[in-house]
């Protein structure tokens, strides 16, 4: 194999976009052959020059054994990836699927118990795991340099959603359609990082989602989530698409330092990644000193230099191109897709029965809960004149 | 009344303090001329050349009926604050209590009760408020500026304390001792901000309070709190004595822009206030705009110019000398102390009994539940070495 195959999966928003980057050659081992969407009309979105190399179908699963793709990206409505994903699997395809994995834990278990029994490329696009901030938090943690992790705190409300946004699909902001709100659309992201970055899952999470708040929607627009973790170190996560201006503020405090990521939304500033270290561990100093109120010593605080290169999109696609050539290693596979739809699905199940829950959480119970909201949930009414975004 | 008679009770860190500020004449239109404290060597702490304008008492009482003061400053352990403001009032005395309050609503109350049967002056040294940052903040949040507020955000976790601190006395850190920790001793500051700024008062109060948890102390030390407004905003509130560096970063969002307060602490820039504004109210904007994603157009973002003036306990001090004289109002009344004493009860009851509580609080009830610590508590080993601060 030369150039991977690549067949996209939904032509919305996200398959657009993937296909104008393998088009434009910016993928380098990796050419699109084809196009999968329910509705033929999809078609017309691509440009005539590329109609002959690009076959277009309206069935996955006759892409899927068309022999004409190596590996499948799934850009289709959340509830759907897993089965895509599967469907591809079992075709003998590599697969990339997009965030979240899926709606619910029960789900997003079975693509990866599938995955385990092939030896194919099953990654996930948490393209902001390609953010040379993210990328270097994750490094100096995972160094040492702030010592052992002692809080997390990220304000993350810079997702800003107007009410035309949810109108503009029938399917949006929906139980049934799309199995909840900015936890599963926008901030599957940094439920992905606040995991990544830190190396830790919260073993509790207590959180207070508030559906509909901001919106005319049925699902979470506003959440405030407290966590712990089993090294006993608490966090805060917050998330909304109705603050402006949103912050984007992920400060991390250890035993000797601290680090602070601030995108400065609406400021003058570019995003900065603050870097506070300490001349001896604070858990040490503290029992210790003659000091009574001072704290130990600071060694420096430095801004920290960051990498340009921001690759996003096309650098998990390159990746996944590559992996599947035997050139790289997988950088994120979907079965790190599991901890952040377990860190959605807890924070629902907090909310819904209004307690701690311990992670990982009860998969059965959650899909309980989450097919009674599905029950009774309604198509959004769409606004006429909205052009779907 | 030329200059108002002072007479402080409890010589001890914050007594002393005072006690110079009022023989150096910072306090334009008040004098020295008592102290009191059950230790009569801590007379020796005062200088010579004024013994024989100062008074010492030993009684507290005694001292309030000796006709040689005004204006009772009392800078006595918490539990004691309310006993002695109500002795004093008894005795025709004004009165200035250190914060906070006391340490339970049911308390506070009575010294609130007492104060509305007599025309005395009764303040509390919430000396933070006349912090130019925060006397803004309240400004531009009273102004509208920044519209309805929706979100509040206060990481207040550099209140740093050795294990040598709370080995310095017995009484420190434990149930009978002082009620509680950063709570009562070290945020009580920014209890009273959180609400005087925002002037809100939140009605739901969800909080993790965990006990001895950085330090061998029985009280608390680290704190998450999530609240809820009466107009449906919500909040956070974090702090401990453990971090290092710590942060004090208070966020406001409203419905018309932010503000941002941040100390920078450890870091290489002066304390900030960060004010945004937007061109249209963000309520409005969400449901009349075309435009699905973008955000409500910023109108500015600048950082706010603060007077250079930061009193303190000074300027408490001189405000209350001057509100008895009758040239000025009162800016700290002590009865606003009860606000943050009833935050704090609020927290610790939500952890006590795992469960959300609602304000204003069941002040009966807190105070049982206070009492089945106190029953258990033990005063601290004090170290031998330590000099007590």
């Amino acid at each position: 194999m030369d150039k991977v195959r690549f067949g996209i999966v939904g032509f919305g928003n996200m398959g657009t976009g993937h296909a104008k980057n393998l088009l434009s050659g910016k993928i380098t081992n990796a050419i699109l052959t084809a196009i999968c969407d329910i509705d033929p009309k999809k078609f017309d979105l691509l440009d005539e020059k590329y109609r002959d190399q690009v076959k277009f179908f309206t069935d996955a699963e006759e892409m899927f054994k068309s022999g004409e793709v190596d590996c499948v990206q799934i850009c289709t409505p959340h509830y759907s990836h897993v089965d895509l994903a599967i469907l591809a699997m079992d075709a003998g395809l590599h697969c990339i699927v997009e965030k979240p994995a899926d709606v619910y834990t029960l789900k997003v278990k079975k693509m990866i118990e599938r995955n385990k029994t092939n030896d194919k490329v099953l990654g996930i696009m948490f393209n902001q795991r390609t953010n040379p901030a993210f990328k270097k938090m994750r490094e100096l943690v995972k160094s040492g340099v702030i010592g052992e992790i002692k809080r997390t705190n990220w304000i993350i409300t810079d997702w800003y959603r107007t009410q035309l946004y949810y109108d503009s699909g029938s399917w949006r902001a929906t139980w049934a359609g799309e199995g909840g709100g900015v936890l599963y659309n926008q901030a599957p992201h940094n439920l992905d990082l606040f995991q990544w970055i830190t190396g830790m899952m919260p073993s509790k999470v207590r959180a207070f989602c508030h559906y509909g708040k901001w919106h005319d929607i049925e699902v979470e627009d506003d959440v405030t989530c407290y966590v712990e973790y089993p090294n006993g170190a608490t966090g805060v996560f917050i998330t909304t698409t109705a603050d402006a201006p949103g912050t984007n503020r992920f400060e991390i405090t250890g035993t000797k330092g601290r680090l602070i990521f601030d995108a400065n939304i609406a400021g003058s500033k570019k995003s900065t990644l603050t870097l506070t270290t300490l001349k001896i561990d604070e858990r040490t100093y503290c029992y210790e000193t003659d000091e009574p109120f001072k704290a130990p010593p600071v060694e420096e605080t430095v801004e920290v230099e960051l990498e340009e290169n921001n690759p996003q999109h096309v650098g998990i696609m390159n990746n996944v191109a590559n992996t599947i050539l035997g050139l790289e290693e997988l950088y994120a596979p979907a079965e790190d897709g599991l901890n952040g739809v377990m860190l959605a699905n807890a924070m629902h199940l907090s909310s819904w029965l209004d307690k701690e829950i311990s992670l990982p959480i009860d998969d059965e119970l959650f899909y309980e809960e989450l097919k009674k909201r599905i029950a009774i949930s309604k198509p959004h009414t769409v606004r006429e004149k909205v052009v779907a975004q």
